[in-house]
């Protein structure tokens, strides 16, 4: 027999790791339907003729292989080629604009790194179908709602729009051509500064006094309503920039409107976004305090997800990675802190008292609570204690002969040592409050 | 393009159908958690060698493929072998007894058929290092509360032991070479009847008399109690049935003191169970009224899990099959019956009181309520009705100018068409109050 190997790249999560993981996936979910986003899940295999030609260089990292009928096939690396795929093939029976979710895995033979994976889990929402500006903000409503629900405090949501990139390329001197260069090469400055996005501008062949007026556009920050006033000022002679700048406008009236805090987000004409299939707005969240760098990003792609159906349907979205939010969290300390499920311990004294302790688990579960019970009936009260502590219940219950004679059950708390004998009739109940 | 097409036996979930899946899921994992069971996550793919040669014939249904890195894996057909890996993988950091679940995809290359799927979602809880008959109660207790929990009323758990099937081929003068097809013919009883498994058998080379009196042991019914009582009778001569039959009396009387009713179970010596590495009890839950068949089976495997780990390690467990589960609740129209997440829809009257909807939107969603609001402020409130009656929502609320202006929202009842106008202070207390 082989030495027993999860695959590089891919996790298996014990149960600590996996309640941290289900609170996370549990309290997004919560989120999105709190806005109307209904569920959908896909295969996690699609034709390989569904997944090519969609994301270029990055194709060479899809798992393929062949059905046992002879059909070429491959795991997803996303989950918005299939949503494309669902809206192409069920366009009579779908209404849109349509708010769908989607949690799932997909997969990438990356190499494996810190933070990166060959198997990651993702929840995406999109809106399917609305051009319009309060989709987008919807969109960045429910994201602000999901990272405060899970605990995130200090954090931002970064705001910028395709076409201010692209008017930025323009009144610099660049064509169209160019401006795949000069959105990688902004792409980069969290990583390298500004003067790394100067060199890198310039090795992309754009001319010192282009790359100099470049870095100024995109260095104008301050309360969005300012970063919009002096954008459209500069950006004045390129029209698309000013009908981006009207839809960014109208983006933050929406928010604010909905509630959603000033704090929650800001304009950045930097933020670049490194998927070439964003149209309009881009949005990236990211944790200032304690600085963790970026959570999740999205924006508007209008081709994209009409591409099966044979038209422009005009979608604005976002993917959770999971991967991602689990290992901050992780990091963080943040979730809800249990190494187990199970809140209690019901021991097992003997073999005459057996029946007693499992008809007390039973009505424990009844009322609602978790509740291991022992399962060896020779085993060693002592033994059993251990082993609750060791998996971290925290309330362990003794009912033993004595305890059954004065009809009381003694209540341990594991966290505190503190116990204390209940009555038998009262037990359920006091539980039952506690948790 | 090529038309957009899902793999056969691999099954798109639209809302409504996700809507039950996660319902169905969300109230297994309830139970399970109410019994102790803790999650577990593995990879979807696993190194090849880890799954070859456990299942015999059926590993040619297995999806093969070679990774970048030349590697040569396997997608899991069902999560118990990876729970053997995890088990050997991870021994020292794991607490024995040990109760998990599991939630995940499989893959099978199957022949798609009616209720038989390439991709298929399963439900498993495993007791892992207790050879205790508590250890089995509490699986059936589990399964017990699980199916009750979702709503099932008319089913039974039919409990079974390999040794009682091994002690009726003994007593018939078969030998243990022959008690697989034994076990095989008897499986079949509930698809070809008495007289088709005495044909299998005869088939199997068992001679006729042999036969008769496997028929007769295998048809023993009535109170668990009377059946336990004939079969010791009849078994008495063979020490492992007799020790069998103990296991059984003893799993039976835990389940009573569990508080688990009697109809809820029963035993059935010809119940076999397809797997061929149980080496205990075996048991199977179908739901006799409407009579819709087997919906989960499972058993006792002292072998299988501690494979890896190079020792026996007992287990008992079983895997809910959710395709199946999401089959027979939809044909009998279980489940929560939402067509959408989605409680209120907030229209927008027009561009002047768009601000308006949308921030009572935020209220309700701050309550706690799944509301969906209009996203294009030009539309027609008939077109917006019509999309929330035809997405299935059932609140609609109407906030224009004259409701603005006498502070108060229309809320309409799409299911009754009742309309109300209620006071713009109150309208969130009482929509909170109606869900």
């Amino acid at each position: 027999m082989n030495r027993p190997q999860n695959i590089k790249g891919m996790r298996d999560h014990l149960p600590e790791a996996m309640i941290l993981r289900q609170y996370i996936l549990n309290t997004l979910i919560a989120a999105f339907e709190r806005h109307g986003f209904e569920p959908l899940q896909t295969p996690l295999i699609e034709y390989a003729a569904t997944l090519e030609g969609k994301i270029g260089d990055e194709e060479r990292l899809i798992y393929r292989f062949e059905t046992h009928g002879g059909d070429s096939v491959a795991l997803r690396y996303d989950q918005t080629v299939p949503l494309a795929r669902v809206v192409g093939q069920y366009q009579g029976k779908l209404t849109f604009p349509w708010r769908r979710y989607a949690v799932g895995h997909s997969y990438r033979g990356e190499r494996p790194a810190r933070g990166r994976y060959r198997e990651f889990l993702q929840a995406d929402i999109d809106i399917v179908g609305s051009a319009s500006p309060v989709a987008d903000a919807e969109i960045i409503a429910t994201l602000t709602d999901a990272l405060a629900s899970l605990g995130f405090r200090g954090f931002r949501t970064l705001l910028n729009h395709r076409q201010i990139l692209g008017g930025i390329a323009r009144v610099s001197g660049l064509d169209e051509r160019a401006a795949g260069g000069v959105y990688r090469a902004i792409d980069k400055l969290d990583k390298v500064g500004l003067e790394g996005v100067r060199e890198e501008l310039l090795r992309s062949g754009v001319a010192g006094d282009a790359a100099d007026r470049i870095l100024t556009l995109i260095r104008i920050n301050g309360a969005p309503h300012d970063v919009l006033e002096e954008l459209s000022e500069r950006l004045s002679h390129d029209d698309q920039a000013i009908r981006a700048l009207e839809n960014l406008r109208a983006i933050i009236a929406r928010l604010n409107e909905m509630g959603v805090p000033d704090e929650r987000y800001a304009l950045s004409p930097s933020l670049a976004r490194g998927l070439s299939y964003y149209t309009g707005s881009v949005f990236e969240s990211v944790v200032d305090t304690p600085p963790m760098g970026s959570l999740l990003g999205g924006g508007r792609y209008d081709e994209l997800v009409g591409m099966f159906a044979g038209r422009s349907i005009p979608t604005v979205g976002l993917a959770f990675g999971i991967e991602r939010l689990h290992d901050v969290m992780e990091e963080l300390g943040m979730g809800p802190g249990h190494k187990t499920v199970s809140q209690v311990y019901v021991t097992i004294f003997g073999p005459e008292t057996a029946g007693a302790s499992l008809g007390l688990a039973g009505e424990l579960r009844a009322a609602g609570l978790n509740v291991e019970t022992a399962l060896e009936v020779g085993d060693k009260l002592g033994k059993q204690m251990k082993y609750a502590d060791t998996k971290g219940i925290p309330i362990v219950l003794v009912l033993g002969p004595d305890e059954i004679t004065r009809d009381e059950v003694v209540v341990k708390d594991l966290r505190s040592g503190a116990q204390q004998s209940v009555a038998r009739s009262a037990v359920v109940a006091q539980l039952r409050a506690a948790f």
